[in-house]
């Protein structure tokens, strides 16, 4: 049997369940290698991916006998097959924080299941501690991002839009060896950089615009992210100071970054030092990246973990002055025993581009 | 106030429901136009905006006065103010089919909810008849749709990748108007059209392929859908008949779609007919259209209601060859009283490209 679904079984005994809907497809590519719409049943025996006719084909073309998976057909399922399921097991659990409330009341009706049980993030949380396949694929997502970064500042020059530089990122990715975005890629320039989610816009690039970058990409199903705020023929002055706090909270950071490390004191510390010079950090330190772009665990000042080896988080501090501009600056690393390793390396020593 | 939120808030007082979560954010979009992490509450006198820093500012931005909508950042709401929102209010609707398990237990607790009603998909129900405002936009998205067609049967080449004419199709729609794509597009040739939901590979075309090419762009949030089946050199003979057939089903399903057609009578003549040729319809003949790709009604066998007037959908029959081929023609039209306004326009004669 396929090793991460072994593992699922044996953690899910230690609970005392027998069987599992699993409904998140993030978690269900994660457990077998599928991307297809269905849900994944862990029995008492066996295991069973349930789908429907468009994907069939697909799916069989991927699996394999050791995956030990038996593909069926939503369509030639009956109301006994669907009792069956579940039949001799006590509890089974299900995912709460993706199953909708009317997705509940169904499935504890079709799979007539006695005792339904939360499983609080089982799966996500394994996820957070990546196996060295895992690495390669996102070590391969942040080196395209990092070769983009450099085309991309090549590339833009006062004039062209925020959109087409935009553009210009997605097509540089596909074009070398990425599925495609890992998010919708932001380009903030002026004052649309004050807004942390700015939308590219028509707006070209002018003389003395902050231009903040947040971008990733996606290798073999995992991403990367990254974000560089730029400037566009020089660096105003009132923004400059607010660049180097960013920057000297993001390099601080990852200095702390490592095995054991507090995630609300990483956090914390961040947020003081902002206070202290009359900012505020308004979103989260960082977050997990893998096969989802956002995934656990997120930092931030309510999080009472540690940080671990093999994580891969990101660190991303930021300050936004409403309706005037923002800076953000965002690495994607990995946790070591030791420390971290920073897998996006591209400059951060305020980038002027178009200085003609 | 804002005519949407008025008319739901007629709407919820019909059913005894003081007070609604709204939580589905294409649903918040529709509501208030706002495109931002964040729920949306409707209490007994007050409506109400809860989002995060990140938000604020451009929510506060596209607000009117006359939205009559109080914006509120998350930090700065009690655990009092929570349990203030819906005092009065008996009943309390949510989003029974967007709202996770997880997230409702947390509503309950945290608002303080006595009697939480589910409200069976009563916003996006309304969002099935469409306005002249919404109308204008998804016409205007087909149209870029039929642009770009025209243009990608000039730009397709034996030779070229899958993944490159989906990428010029991307290209296509950000430079000519639209805001993106409305989902991924789809471009499968050879054996790869035989999966419905086929992604895009670097599997060049060849003299004979059979290319479905799925595509849609947004206009102002709004969707178009469109597949063609087109041919790369020639039109090889076994498929020519498959074509044939769907494509006689694809007009004969638009030929009754009109105010009043039982959708489950149209899909079952399509499924009918291609069984009689030996064929399965392994998915379903179309579904609605509008701020989602795919949104109410959905167009099957399974669906015991009626067309309206001034609803937006698509007729898509398909017919899959595992491991050969695939044939799909869909079309988004507007249902009238009196028939359907086919809002995508291009040929759906057996095109074929690079006949050189």
């Amino acid at each position: 049997m396929n090793s991460k679904i072994q593992w699922l079984r044996n953690k899910i005994s230690l609970q005392n369940i027998q069987g599992m809907i699993v409904s998140n497809p993030v978690n269900i590519k994660y457990l077998i290698g599928i991307d297809a719409e269905g849900i994944l049943l862990i029995t008492r025996k066996e295991n069973f991916f349930l789908t429907d006719a468009r994907y069939i084909e697909q799916v069989q073309s991927i699996l394999t006998i050791n995956d030990e998976i038996i593909v069926n057909d939503i369509a030639d399922i009956s109301k006994d097959d669907y009792e069956n399921f579940f039949m001799f097991c006590e509890n089974v659990g299900f995912e709460e924080n993706y199953v909708t409330y009317a997705k509940y009341k169904d499935y504890l009706q079709k799979y007539k299941i006695h005792s339904f049980e939360e499983t609080e993030y089982l799966i996500e949380k394994q996820r957070m501690i990546k196996d060295e396949e895992e690495i390669e694929c996102i070590k391969k997502a942040c080196q395209i991002t990092d070769d983009c970064f450099k085309h991309i500042c090549e590339y833009i020059k006062i004039g062209k839009t925020e959109k087409e530089i935009a553009f210009e990122i997605e097509r540089f990715f596909t074009a070398n060896g990425a599925e495609g975005v890992s998010f919708d890629t932001i380009v903030a320039s002026g004052k649309n950089s004050s807004k942390p989610h700015a939308v590219p816009t028509d707006k070209k690039i002018e003389s003395g615009d902050t231009i903040t970058i947040d971008m990733g990409c996606k290798y073999k199903g995992y991403c990367s992210d990254m974000t560089r705020t730029i400037f566009a023929g020089f660096v105003p002055i009132q923004v400059k100071s607010v660049y180097d706090l960013v920057l000297k909270n993001q390099m601080q950071t990852l200095r702390q970054m490592q095995e054991g490390a507090g995630i609300k004191l990483i956090s914390k510390m961040v947020e003081n030092d902002f206070k202290l010079n009359g900012y505020d950090l308004v979103h989260s330190l960082g977050h997990g990246v893998g096969l989802d772009i956002h995934e656990l665990p997120f930092i931030n000042s309510k999080n009472d973990g540690i940080l671990k080896e093999n994580m891969v988080v990101t660190d991303e501090p930021g300050i936004y002055i409403p309706n005037n501009f923002g800076v953000r600056i965002e690495d994607t690393v990995l946790i070591t025993k030791s420390g971290c390793i920073n897998l996006t390396k591209s400059d951060k020593n305020c980038i002027i581009v178009d200085k003609s």
